[in-house]
């Protein structure tokens, strides 16, 4: 099953020619995702012909305008669409609250629209599904702000179709087989499971965050992660102001995909200073050379 | 000078994959307005080069999403960039409240935001420029609405070059002809004021009617401007659905720019229904040839 990332919006704080603010559409194996809302998002979606109508899931970083503002257009198309199918919005407090005076009450809408407040400052699993779970990561920015952590579960192993002719397998020894359950042959012998079954592929895990400045805690929560989009807003030399503004630069992004030894980082949330985000993903390379400074319409498969 | 019509947005309701909500940007003489501001109206400003910092006032019609939801980041963004010049937004009551809870106080930005009420149910002159006047014009929606009127205003005549050194004229004799006041030859005989000064063209003026329900009143008010824009969400076999919701049909906004015998009439706000606008534009041109079903990015002078 699928795990494929597009970029919706890559600019920090206002638009530009070429870059929309914060959002990104994360199809998630069977799963429609929507991770942040800058203002145009649902353009975007319309105009690269993803499936917007399908999100059931939206994970709010924090309330900063570059990171919702695309959210109450979407909300009221839904209720316009009459959508029915029901929607569940993870976000740090206060964002109901926020748009419900442009969209009307929760209660007025076709579909059912679940605000749930995550708690910024603590690590937890918020989602739990069949097939993955959705962790949150404490960020540091300037007002309360959380990350994502999207992390497939672990598949029960396939049985090796050779194996079933061998040991004339029965329904019940193969998914026992699978279980990991000791299983006989005519014999009466205990076969190797390793015989019996092949491993599922390893779990595949994509880890967002965005903003926030350079934080060791979050190269611990995303340790391992395939796929991490780390903000970068500012090259290093502008290390100070970053600090200042609860940003990073992409020398820091970096340092945080080499602690957490991460597959591959991808850089986005640009100051419009950087005409090219290129000299942003130069300077992480030095550090991690696996980077990618994203680009709006971008899609990256895990 | 220059008046010369951007449409920014040309869908009903929700945006389509070629259609942005209601947004128009004006150049008109020196000056640059906006008039609604649906979502992603900053976005179509910046990709087509419109000098959107430089909007002085702007004209929300009526506080339904489909017109508003672009002003939250326009406004932010001139407060990221520090814009110090003032800004002026006319409105039905309500917008600043619906605003603050996203930008923030007014107080707190860095340039100085005016928030003006209109009285939607009123016609009157809402801003008297040296070169032109703003005035509102009542439509029939389901919420209080107002259209807009841009007129220029006449310019003083120009002198005819060879009038002033036909008769020597002085440069108070040059004003006093341009005002209309007699002018004496070197014999003491009045001079002809045709044969001092060439009549200044005649003034252009352009109405924005959207939403509206078909009114024989808005007809009266926008009489003989040089271009209307009025919204034209369904065909004429929904009549009963436009109605319904406070919309007008192509032929009867046609029906409007006859009785009112204005120069060019452009149709509008379309309901995503419509594949394609064309059957809208033909249905109008059965009442009114001269009409145009717009286009985002199209561009209209007069």
């Amino acid at each position: 099953m699928n795990i494929r990332l597009t970029i919706l919006g890559s600019s920090s704080a206002v638009p530009t020619a070429t870059r929309n603010t914060s959002a990104q559409f994360l199809q998630f194996l069977h799963f429609s995702l929507l991770i942040d809302c800058g203002e145009s998002s649902i353009h975007r979606m319309i105009r690269l012909g993803l499936p917007y109508d399908k999100i059931e899931y939206i994970f709010i970083s924090h309330l900063h305008t570059d990171h919702i503002l695309g959210l109450p257009g979407l909300l009221s198309s839904y209720a316009l669409k009459n959508r029915v199918k029901p929607l569940t919005i993870f976000s740090p407090q206060g964002l109901k609250e926020l748009m419900e005076p442009l969209i009307g009450p929760t209660e007025s809408l076709p579909y059912s629209l679940n605000w749930v407040t995550i708690d910024p400052e603590k690590s937890m699993v918020i989602l739990d599904q069949e097939l993955f779970t959705v962790e949150t990561i404490p960020l540091l920015h300037r007002v309360p702000t959380s990350g994502y952590l999207f992390r497939e579960k672990r598949r029960p192993p396939n049985i090796k179709k050779e194996a079933i002719s061998k040991y004339q397998l029965s329904i019940a020894q193969i998914k026992a087989a699978k279980k990991g359950l000791p299983v006989q042959d005519a014999n009466g012998q205990v076969i190797d499971n390793q015989d019996l079954v092949i491993e599922s592929p390893a779990p595949r895990s994509y880890a967002y965050c965005s903003d926030t400045m350079y934080s060791e805690t979050v190269a611990e929560r995303v340790k391992g992660v395939d796929l991490l989009y780390h903000e970068a807003t500012y090259l290093d030399e502008l290390r100070d102001l970053a600090q200042a503004r609860g940003h990073a630069t992409s020398l820091q992004a970096a340092q945080i995909a080499q602690q957490a030894k991460v597959g591959k980082l991808l850089l986005g949330h640009f100051s419009t200073r950087y005409k090219d985000a290129k000299i942003l993903e130069q300077e992480a390379q030095t550090v991690f050379p696996n980077t990618v400074a994203v680009g709006d319409g971008d899609c990256f498969g895990i």
